[in-house]
C-alpha cells in the first residue's frame, strides 16, 4: 500500500462526508448514534472474536495484565460503549446554534452560528472504546473523523469500524464519516497531521511522549492535553475543615488522573494546623510526602526537591510547600503549573477573587476539589479531552470544543455607504 | 547582536509583564491607552522627523507612491493613531467577563471567565500606524505584545515605541507590555516564531506570502487571514433590486479590500433578467467582466478559466458564473472560496436557511453586500485582523479575539463522591 495515497483518498472522503454531515439534522445524527450502539449489542460475538486475536498478541508482546485489561472488549464494555452513545444521542445538538443577533446602524442584523470544524484527525493509544466514544462525539457536532488508534487493538478496531459503518449506514449518511486508518505503519499519522486541505484539527489521546510528537509535526490545529501539575492552596483565611476535606479528597480520591493535586501549598500561618491532621490522614491511604525544609520541620516528609515541584505522579505521593502568602502560592503556581487546575481554600472574598482572576489555568476553584475538573462534572454531557491550552477550546472539550461560530449576516439588499 | 539571545530577552519580559496586565484593571489600562495618545499629540515633531528618515530610505531604494504614501506619519495619520487609541479606551473590557454560572448536583458552581491569551506576537509590513493599533488593542485586552514591524518602518515603528512606552509608565504598567524589536533582520522572526515558552500567538498583517511563510514556519498557534474570494449568489427567488444593489456594492465600493465580491454567480432563471443591468452598471464603473460560456452568451464579457475563479483580483475585475440552482452555487463556493464572506440574495426562506447553515465561511450573508464583512460594521469596536480560520477566532477579530475563557468553580468545601 502507498500509505501517501491512501491517507489521501481517507482525506478526500473524510472532506467530501463532511459537507453531508453538516447538512444533517439533529434526529439523523441521532438515528445513526443509536444505530452504532444497537449494532455493538448485535455483533458482540464478532467483536470479542476480533478483540480476542489483539489480546492474544498483546500477551504474546508481553503486555502487562493492566494493558491487557484496557485492552478488553467483554461485555461491560461493550455495553458502557452503547449506553454511551445513547446518552451522547440524548444531548443537546450544538449545531446551527444561533446567538447575539442585534441590528447594526447600517440596517444588517449580525450575529453567530454554531458550525462544525469540518474534519476531526483523532489519534490514541490502547483503549479501543475511545473508537466509539470518539466517532460519538464528532457525528453528533457534525464532523466527520478519521480515526487512528494503536496497533495494540488494530482488529478491535476494525471490529467496531464495521459497527459504525453500519450504523451510519443505517440512517443514510455516508460510512466515510467515520473512518478508522487501516495501516498501524508510523507513516500514516506523519501524513495525517500535515493535510490541512483535508484535516481541520488532531487530537491526540494518549501519553506526553505522543502528544508533544504530534504537537510538534502537525500543521493543523492539535486540542492537546499535557500534564495535570494541579494545586491546591490552603490560604491564611482558609476554613480547617474545608481545607481538610478539599485536600484529601484532591489527593487521594484517584491517584492515577490528571485532575488529582500533586502539590499541596499551605500559607505558614495555617501550617501548623492543618499540616499534622493532614498528615495523619493520607498516611491512612498510604500517601508519601515530600516537602520542603519548612514543612519537615512540622511533619515527617521526605525532602522535597526543584523536581518534585515539576512532576505529575500520577501516584499516591504528594509534595508540600509552605508559602508566605497567597503572592507566593500565585508565583509557584506560575512556575510550576502545566496550567491544568487549581484550587484556593479560602473564606476570604478579596484573596479569592484575586486567585480566580490571576491564576492562568483552564480551570481555578475556590473551595472545591480538583477532582471536579471534568467534562462530565461540569455538565458537557461528555468529554473528549481536556485541554491545556489556551487557544480556541480550554478545559474539558466536549461537544461545543469541536465546533466554530461563523458570523450570520442577514440585510434586505442593504449596502455599504 | 545574538538575536536569538535578544528575542529571548524579549520573550521573557514579555511573559513578566503579562502577569502584570493580567493584573491591571480596566481604570489602568485606560489610563494607559489615552496616556499614549497624549504622548502622541505631543511627540508630532520628533515622530514626523523620524519617519522622515524613513521615506528617504524608502525613496532611495524606489518605493512607489502609494507606497510611501501608506508610510508617511503626517498630522492626519498622528491624528487618527491618537483618536483610535481613545475608541478603544471607550470600548468594554472583555477580560474578567463571567459566563454560563451554573449549579451541578454535586454542589459546585460552574462557568466561564474571559482572560487574555498572554503574550501576542504580531509580525507586519509597512504600515506604522499598525504598532500603534496592534498595541492598543492587546492592552486593552490585558495582553503583551512583541511588534514586528516592517524594516521600511524602523525609525517610524521606533519613535511609535518610544512613546508608547512612556504611555504605558504614566500608568504604571511596565514599559515592556509592549514591545517592538528593534533588528529587522529576519532571523528574529524566526525565533519570535518559536518561542511558545514565550509567546502564546502570532498574528501576520501583510500580504499572502508572509502570512504563508509564519503559519508554516510557526509552533504557535496563528490567527491567519488569507485571502479573501467573495462570492455574492443571486438565486431564483432574488428581488431584482436587491440582486442588483447588492452586486454593484459587493464589486465597485472598494476593489483592493478583502470583502470585495470577485466572483458572481447568477441562477439561470435570472441570468437573462440582471446580467445585462449589472453589465450596464459595471462597464459605467470600468469593471472588466470575466465570464463562463452561458454568461458570455448574455453579455459581452471575456471568457472564464479556471484560473479566475480562483483569484482574487483586488481590482475592477469580476467573474461571473452561471450557475443552475443553489446546489451548485454552493458547490462553487465549497470548491473555490477561500472561507471568508459569501453572501446570497433570495426572497425565498428556505434557500436562505440552507446557505446560511450549509456555507462554511467565516461570514455568511442574506441581502447583505460582502463589504459589510468588518469589526467596525459588526460592531466589534476595533479590529485587529479577519481570521479565515475555523478555529479559535472566526471572521472579523476584535478584543474578545485575543481572550479566551477559562472555567471557574466554586464551592463551599465540596469535594467529589
Amino acid at each position: 500500500m502507498n500509505i501517501e495515497q491512501y491517507m489521501t483518498e481517507l482525506g478526500q472522503a473524510a472532506r467530501a462526508a463532511s459537507r453531508v454531515l453538516l447538512r444533517a439534522n439533529t434526529e439523523k445524527k441521532n438515528r445513526a448514534l443509536l444505530a452504532i450502539a444497537e449494532q455493538l449489542e448485535d455483533s458482540a460475538e464478532m467483536l470479542q472474536a476480533e478483540n480476542a486475536k489483539d489480546l492474544q498478541a498483546g500477551q504474546e508482546n508481553g503486555l502487562d495484565a493492566a494493558m491487557l485489561d484496557r485492552l478488553a472488549l467483554n461485555d461491560k464494555v461493550i455495553a458502557g460503549m452503547a449506553e454511551g452513545l445513547r446518552q451522547i444521542a440524548a444531548l443537546q445538538d450544538p449545531v446551527g446554534e444561533i446567538s447575539d443577533m442585534s441590528f447594526r446602524p447600517s440596517g444588517i442584523q449580525v450575529g453567530k452560528m454554531r458550525v462544525p470544524l469540518g474534519v476531526v484527525g483523532i489519534i490514541y493509544e490502547s483503549r479501543p472504546n475511545v473508537t466509539v466514544d470518539a466517532a460519538a462525539l464528532c457525528l453528533k457536532s457534525g464532523n466527520a473523523a478519521i480515526l487512528r488508534g494503536g496497533s495494540e487493538a488494530k482488529f478491535s478496531n476494525q471490529a467496531l469500524a464495521q459497527c459504525i459503518a453500519k450504523g451510519l449506514e443505517a440512517a443514510d449518511l455516508p460510512a466515510t464519516a467515520v473512518q478508522v486508518v487501516e495501516t498501524t505503519d508510523r507513516e500514516a499519522v506523519g501524513h495525517l497531521i500535515a493535510m490541512p486541505e483535508y484535516v481541520d484539527v488532531i487530537i491526540p489521546r494518549g501519553g506526553k511522549g505522543l502528544i508533544e510528537r504530534i504537537s510538534q509535526g502537525a500543521c493543523v490545529p492539535v486540542i492537546k492535553h499535557l500534564d495535570g501539575i494541579c494545586h491546591v492552596y490552603i490560604d491564611d483565611d482558609a476554613d480547617f475543615t474545608k481545607a481538610i476535606d478539599v485536600a484529601l479528597n484532591a489527593k487521594t480520591h484517584r491517584y492515577g488522573v490528571c485532575n488529582a493535586m500533586e502539590t499541596l501549598l499551605v500559607a505558614e500561618s495555617q501550617a501548623k494546623k492543618v499540616l499534622p491532621e493532614l498528615a495523619r490522614l493520607y498516611a491512612e491511604k498510604g500517601v508519601e510526602l515530600r516537602g520542603c525544609a519548612k514543612t519537615c520541620a512540622i511533619i515527617a516528609a521526605n525532602p522535597a526537591t526543584d523536581e518534585d515541584w515539576a512532576t505529575e505522579y500520577l501516584a499516591p505521593i504528594l509534595s508540600i510547600r509552605v508559602v508566605e502568602d497567597v503572592d507566593m502560592a500565585m508565583d509557584h503556581i506560575a512556575q510550576y503549573s502545566s496550567g491544568h487546575t487549581e484550587s484556593i481554600i479560602t473564606e476570604n472574598f478579596s484573596t479569592s477573587r484575586r486567585f480566580l482572576a490571576e491564576v492562568d489555568s483552564s480551570s481555578v476553584m475556590v473551595n472545591a476539589s480538583t477532582r471536579f475538573a471534568d467534562g462530565f462534572e461540569y455538565g458537557l454531557g461528555a468529554e473528549i479531552g481536556i485541554s491545556t491550552d489556551k487557544f480556541h477550546a480550554r478545559g474539558p472539550v466536549g461537544l461545543e470544543g469541536l465546533t466554530s461560530l461563523k458570523y450570520i449576516v442577514l440585510g434586505d439588499g442593504t449596502i455599504r455607504k
